[in-house]
């Protein structure tokens, strides 16, 4: 295990019992601070932005990529304005969330806690930097980041200036650490930190949660790929589909939770595809539909099986033609990755059936899969969204950031 | 990845949906059976026993952990009892625990859903078969058992019995399934058995643990080892605190919530540690204690570094004295396992302080660690104690297999 790692892992934990015990005044005036810092650091952090943008040619960095590295002005606002939305935040440590009374008097509480130390393993974007640090440090956790290197400099940037920024406020940098090393071998380290680490969360590409989930032993919270579907049922209105599968698809592609596959049921698939075409086209979507479908669209592509495992990303949808609910439940568990589902349908049954039967965090009835986000749910902030089961499951907001543990109150209890 | 673990994770998976939306009567119907073929099958299992315990001495396993393989007609009676009472609890499975709506008219619950397929790595207890089956049974979650080779003959024809019921019942046998391979490789493979395992839960020695913990790539829950410690403030009853002394370590020494080490604040040394002394005789409890502490134990030995970090689970108390609640929590989070940690005290500031700022599952103000139970907490069962942060700390019953999904009525939203 490299020094970096173990050091940076000891100095958390060090500092993480101060941190926990934080009072919400202490962390917001620090948020605060964070904000106004980044405000009167703009040129300095563009300065380093452009050192990264000069290097990302050298990486083979792709143009929309590069859209994601860069830094303007509004941007850096941007960041600052989100620190001091999650000062707003009622903060949910130190909520006893249930307290009884057991038949030998004890009386338990279970008490809203710190994690810890909280490892971030992201890619490109840098406002990451700001957005992880500061609901990590909201919940009272230590936050170790661990950018790409596309990123490095303005990465380090940021840190450095949230670090300047809890030394202004008598607290311990330690609580915002960033991994300069950003080889290969280090992120390995770190994925197995488990003296130190009690979660890592992967964000980025499904290549690196992939990478993640197959290395490391501290405990993860996987987020983020969405191979998604809407299922227009043979009772839906039909032009709600069609607004709802063009929000879905085209309204903004990159993300993880835009569709990638449709399936249609065949009853409705020759009055619907036909609508569903036209819109298709003035949004520039391409089709990949199977034989039942591809008639509907004269410069379609036949589907191939590759395309129902795809998470495209892309201005790109496949489409097929199913015989019944049971065949499209059948789709969508076997395909998708367990992120956002919809189905279209006025049918009471069908609609049960869809929202039991569907395995996935996030099941809709007659909406947009868009939806699934921290804001939208109404949670005021976002970690990612996890696809696994266990902790936290669909968008996690400032309580994912957080463990629990019982007080018990006695006067002498012994066991019999 | 051999075989055997592809084969029982596949066939897990696929029978997992069906389990998850089983009806609580369709459960409750099955449990019972099982309780029912149990008692008819006894002569079957003692069988199945004997053949374990004429293999033990092959394995060198020592007379306390041959008492715990060994079964008997009660024994068995027990475990039957044990799945009635797990048919007996509160089904979580389908409970929207709270449901809002959005500015956009969105109407999003959280549901309550099962994990979907749990693996269990145990040693010794063929108990453990039954209690860790049922309780997953009632959750809707497929379970694969993965015992020790001690045990082998019993817990087979334990998991045959129940796939019996299960098929009286109508129900997929693949509900519960048993690893028939109980060789290190194979055990390796289960924890990393990410494409069809969503959570595995070790349960046994400290050594199992750790080997899971630094192996595993499927989502683990840590249970178990509690290096524990009981606080003598210079504000304590003493004639309590000698209570609770003796309950925590002499009770149940092998159990995971009794107390390993004792922390007495130099004020009340002087008169506490004669009348612990007496007591601790009293219990044939050996003393290792610091050079302070030494000299209230005629036959004590010193206490070396190590004492601090063992968890004896024996009739062994380490002592130390300490001067002041901060020398006493420091030495706590610094050697303790995250389990259980009680002080005995009648100051108010310190017992807030040791509940705020001691980092453990179960923390105590004037009560016996050995609370720290599901069943003493009222939970009605008890999987495992959960000594990590992520998901569940601390005695974990259903709830704890258990995880949930949003399910979101729509009309029409998409997003803008």
């Amino acid at each position: 295990m490299s020094n970096l790692m173990t050091n940076l892992g000891q100095a958390a934990q060090k500092v993480s019992r101060q941190l926990g015990n934080l009072s919400t005044p202490e962390k917001n005036t620090a948020l605060l601070k964070m904000a106004e810092f980044l405000r009167n650091n703009v040129p300095r952090i563009l300065a380093a932005n452009q050192k990264d943008l000069e290097k990302a040619p050298e990486y083979g960095i792709r143009p929309t990529m590069i859209d994601r590295l860069k830094l303007t002005a509004e941007r850096i606002e941007d960041m600052a304005i989100g620190i001091e939305q999650v000062a707003a935040l009622t903060d949910p440590i130190g909520e006893v969330e249930k307290m009884w009374q057991t038949p030998e008097g004890l009386t338990i509480g279970q008490k809203r806690v710190a994690l810890g130390v909280i490892g971030i393993i992201f890619e490109s974007r840098p406002n990451v930097t700001t957005d992880a640090a500061s609901l990590c440090f909201k919940t009272g956790n230590c936050v170790i980041l661990r950018g790409g290197k596309e990123a490095f400099y303005s990465n380090q940037t940021l840190v450095d200036i949230l670090q300047e920024t809890l030394l202004a406020c008598d607290l311990p940098k330690e609580a915002i650490q960033f991994v300069s090393d950003t080889s290969h071998e280090v992120a390995n380290q770190m994925m197995q930190l488990t003296d130190y680490l009690d979660v890592l969360i992967p964000r980025g590409s499904d290549r690196l949660i992939q990478r993640v989930k197959q290395t490391a032993t501290v405990p993860v919270i996987e987020t983020g790929t969405g191979n998604n579907h809407v299922y227009v049922d043979h009772a839906a209105d039909l032009e709600m589909a069609v607004q709802i599968v063009i929000n879905a698809k085209a309204q903004r592609p990159s993300v993880c939770n835009a569709i990638e596959t449709i399936l249609v049921h065949t009853e409705v698939a020759d009055d619907f595809l036909p609508l569903l075409a036209v819109e298709l086209k003035k949004n520039a979507v391409e089709v990949h539909a199977d034989e039942t479908a591809i008639q509907y669209f004269s410069d379609g592509q036949l589907a191939t099986e590759a395309d129902w495992q795809t998470e495209f990303l892309d201005y790109i949808l496949a489409i097929r033609v199913v015989s019944s609910l049971d065949e499209a439940i059948n789709h969508i568990n076997h395909y998708n990755t367990k992120h956002s589902e919809a189905i279209v349908t006025d049918s009471y049954q069908a609609s049960q059936r869809f929202l039991n039967e569907v395995d996935a965090a996030a099941v809709y009835v007659n909406a947009s899969t868009r939806f699934t986000d921290g804001f939208m749910f109404g949670f005021g902030a976002e970690i990612g969204i996890s696809t696994q089961k266990l902790h936290a499951r669909g968008p996690m907001g400032l309580l994912a950031l957080t463990s629990s543990k019982y007080i018990i109150y006695g006067n002498g209890q012994i066991r019999e």
